[in-house]
């Protein structure tokens, strides 16, 4: 296929934050064209967006049925490829899977639906089409995760004993949602909304991305979890703090912290694996950097795209060592094996290794899915553990 | 009092780690002067000990109860001081109870006996002498953990919801005790042994400093603990990995992390403390510094001995900024403190006050003692909460 | 202007580094489409790398002057409105000065061209035309470099006494140049050649980005200079390390180091700033931060998008603090500059204005180009200080 | 040689910094005994201070005459065996002399004295004597300083080609000495002094710190230099700041910087060393951590009494690796290497080995008197380059 690959979004349009990330990511290496759109789900806002995007205005929605429509009128080979779904959670499901089922490829922000079942019939529905399914756990894109990663696989720290997964946000630590400030805030009002954001605030929110940051690097499964969530912001009506202790179907143990109420905290998503072998620890706010600690000699700094690292993570990289990649790098990365899996598929009729398609797929977001449910079942719970299956 | 204060040391001898700390730490300010010594369970190893030490030969002896013998045949003006116990765990109580019935002042490390009764029991005879017994709970002699505690006593943070403890080592890592290294490890051998060390491994060592830093600095009761503690290395007979949630009786929520086995640590203890108003984070291994990050403001860097600390930190502190501190000189804090009580006690028949006799006290040992005993019961446990009551 | 700005690219073909790093930095942010190019002085090469990138065969030229005769062929407003020349240094002069004359905006790598009479014609030039021309010192783009800049300006830390700024890589800390590898780096070999990097090396690639980002933060201006350069490499025709003593115009001292053969080094440019009151350190491969040391605080960590940074630096962010961005965002940066001037200039008639069209202009590539020279005089000379003037 | 070695103080009492250093340092490992003292050169203050710190009343002197004629009065074997000179710098000179030519081993604070003429008179003296004459550059006793002088030595950078020193100090930013504060600051008023200081004064005070340092580590010696002096301070009379070139006669080149102006900052001094296979970097306020970045692998930061450290580096070190030492016990570690010195003079009757004793000698001293008058005199000059010889 010697063009770029067409795409449509379903949300993201003005004031929202994870759109903008999607659409720079997209444009990064010139792979993705901004083809179609629905914007927003008040449709003066979506078409408002999209003007401001310099999208055609036969293709600027004010709804995403009406998108789907339309695409599913023009001619295959002037459809876009694929539609990336960066709405609040509660519209998850419904819009994907109406594209799964029309037969476009799909990309959707996590977590993926509100209920094992949601995600289960998606992920039926996504195996009987064959398409592409990409969630955005968009940390694993970052090159020395993908290091990390590939050292676990090559034994770099032995046998897995414990993981210690650690995410801290600050933003949360006062009440920012409802009509606690002259201005709504509308990230906070639908991210602490259970209609919108499901069952679980902060674990849903951003414990999902520690889990599967942790079980992608190191491959363990869980086999049970002891979880203590809390509301600490009066009023709040989802968890904003959690704190775990997990127990891995190979004996490991670890400990998952979630909290959006640390108040000095950004954005601080770090991984510490300890094998039999040695240590792994990578933060996000210092992405750049990978550090190894063997048993048996000195603690390392890995740096990004240097000679020294894995192909995976010397594939995730655009710039010399030094040069420093960031968020969008990542989250692009993501979408590099979306099209790398998408052209396969199209020009080879098969779809592309792993190696060369290197994104979280749909198993991953029911996986991800299920573990906010078994969180939010253990914290109600007065037993220890509460078994994964 | 115009004099340095007389020392004796139990346990210490050769091969010891704790015992060379403690005569560093207490000869760095030129307060005390070692005059006595039963350094060794081994008479002759204790002999040949304090012969290393230039310890004259009339004052050094093979056994405790030769050295309390002959303490007390000696004319008051002659005898030592304070008695200080290094010796392994399960040797605490008994020489401890022995030197404190018959006046001494007393210094025990950690953990301080085996038992909630034992450390009761030790607990009434001192208050029954009205005599100095201090706790090596180092850790808290550093300068920016007692700056810490008093931001957090002057709401620097606002109220506390959150609490996050970590102590990691790597040295259990492998089997070291016992016949599976040609050399005996006489460190390895005690400490995973429950007959010496008590009923627990990590938690015992390690889990009672972590467990002392995050009481001393927030001044939290803990509530109900969940525990889980795991003996990863095949023969060990004593946890060497302990993960904990906690509740505060305040509300807030608590994580603890001790353990021995995660190769490529050092001895990493850090603390985080999360409350309303910000954040406090300090790490051992980066002792003379300090960080703050209130809720509406950049993140500080404070530093030991700079202008802006309490006084309460800057009295820890011989050196300016600058010229860092480090772990000995945390340990002769606590000494300092045990000397100002002890000189108030004899010169002026009253304690010091808190503030100039800064020092973990035999409360603060019993505790940690009972701390450890409900962790391993509620490792034992599954229901998920064991209250500490 | 409703529509997208049209590029047209010269150099920055296949195995070219900062050809890439431009299109990455152009695409971002959805202001430009790659519409033109002459992608390399090797017309076969040109074409194959155009159609990687999808340029259309129309406007996919073997030569930047067919390029610019065919841009010259076409209306108005099909041409493209700014070319971005990413050559090695030999070539930027001749380049620059067509498509400036032909009234094309222009964006030009740095060392803009070889001597101080070019710079100073080209400057003329441009005066002459009205148009826009930047220089792509990327560095200033980072938005932590400039929040250092306007808490210079706002007085933050004073009057300035004193600048450290370095510049380490170490990737020419062997002979990479020439028949020294079965395999010709491209990279390395015009880099060090003096007929197509100019009069110097180091100092001239890297060097001159040290003095710009010190420049710019600052708003200093160099006295005098005296400067020592050194060929370490065995057959290097040009220096590969440089040290420099600055003394500025209001008194202030300086030292500017600039090495390619500090081994181990990767691409580690900082700044420190000293004033009277406080200093200011920035490190490239830590961009999201800048330390701030007051006299009379503790030294604070600033973060990227933070709330308490200034306007300047808020509108170079992308992303919620903590959610880290890099170096190509920091190069976008410079083209959200020049797309905002140009964008001015067509559609209101006047440039923007500085806050809104942040990006280095010819005059600083000039002044670049004359602290090149003044630095080989001065490394030549056996007075210690050269006049810039 | 059965006992504590008897050491006398001249200077360091109260409102001295650094006497109470070596005090601390010389109590740490139960070495040596403070048996004698003369400790300001106002004579009440000087018993009072020996009365503070429980000098005996006979030893206890008012002047370093008193102490010299009192000891010499002495039968040998009750006469101390070491003189520690901590006063201002143009004391040194006539009491070391006076102390050499009297038969005691000496160890005298840096700068050793004003001139190279009485550096080199010294030194003959010494010699003649052959008695141990010890120069506190405290910096080369840390741990990771002689690992990194190890692994100089044993080719783990190969040849040398670059040095970066750096000695950054901020207390000085204002005015401090004389009448400028209600009350007079004792350091800050003798170090800006000429009469007391020498003829220089940031270059005398640190930049001779940054000198044996950069000098001990890498074993280079210094062909020329090229020094920019500066006083910022209005009405300081000697520089509070200096930036140096330095070209060593193996053809490596460095820059030394040396400030007491740069507000911020504590008392930052760093050492980077360059060569053809890699890159050491240590500094003092992290002093734990040594990081090597090798050419051909990733940086590795190695640790205070690791495993893998040089012999040299582990006799340096009292606690396990993550337990930190630091300034005093660096300071120490001079004085466990003038002991062994003395140790072996007396009970063997032969100098020990410059691995038993490991400390800065008299001819250290003497270069760094050298150093200072050449940063001097190259300030003055209009030429580039001022000769070392």
């Amino acid at each position: 296929m010697t063009r770029k690959l067409r795409y449509a979004m379903v949300g993201g349009g003005r004031d929202a934050f994870i759109g903008a990330v999607h659409r720079h990511a997209m444009a990064l290496d010139g792979q993705y064209a901004f083809a179609a759109g629905a914007l927003s789900s008040s449709p003066d806002k979506a078409l408002a967006s999209g003007c401001d995007l310099f999208l055609p205005d036969a293709r600027n929605h004010g709804s995403w049925q009406a998108l789907l429509t339309d695409e599913l009128k023009r001619p295959k080979d002037e459809r876009v490829d694929v539609v990336t779904i960066v709405t609040p959670n509660h519209v998850h499901y419904e819009v994907a899977r109406a594209f799964v089922d029309a037969g476009f490829h799909v990309v959707c922000d996590k977590p993926l639906v509100h209920t094992s079942a949601q995600a289960d019939d998606l992920a039926a529905r996504v195996a009987k089409q064959g398409t592409v399914f990409g969630v955005t756990y968009n940390y694993t894109g970052y090159p020395m995760v993908r290091q990390a990663r590939e050292m676990v696989r090559a034994g770099a720290i032995g046998a897995i004993r414990k993981v210690i997964v650690e995410y801290h946000q600050g933003w949360l630590a006062t009440q920012l949602e409802g009509a606690a400030q002259g201005q709504v805030n509308k990230q906070a009002d639908w991210r602490t909304d259970p209609a919108r954001s499901g069952i679980a605030g902060a674990i849903g929110d951003i414990g999902s991305h520690a889990e599967n940051l942790m079980l992608s690097v190191t491959g363990l499964e869980i086999d049970s979890l002891c979880a203590d969530l809390t509301a600490f912001v009066p009023g709040r009506r989802l968890d904003d703090d959690g704190n775990l202790l997990l127990r891995f179907t190979n004996g490991a143990r670890g400990v998952l912290i979630a909290s959006q109420i640390e108040a000095g905290c950004e954005n601080d998503i770090r991984l510490r694996v300890f094998g039999e072998r040695g240590m792994l620890d990578w933060r996000q706010e210092d992405p750049n950097h990978l550090i190894h600690a063997p048993i048996d000699g000195p603690r390392m700094i890995l740096t990004r795209n240097s000679p020294w690292l894995s192909d995976a993570a010397k594939r995730a990289c655009r710039l010399p060592s030094g040069h420093p990649e960031a968020f969008i790098e990542a989250f692009a990365n993501l979408y590099v094996g979306v099209a790398a899996d998408i052209r396969s598929r199209r020009d080879g009729g098969v779809p592309a290794s792993r190696e060369d398609a290197d994104y979280p797929r749909i198993e991953d977001g029911a996986r991800g899915v299920r573990f906010i449910e078994k969180t939010v079942e253990s914290a109600a719970s007065a037993q220890k553990w509460t078994a994964m299956r």
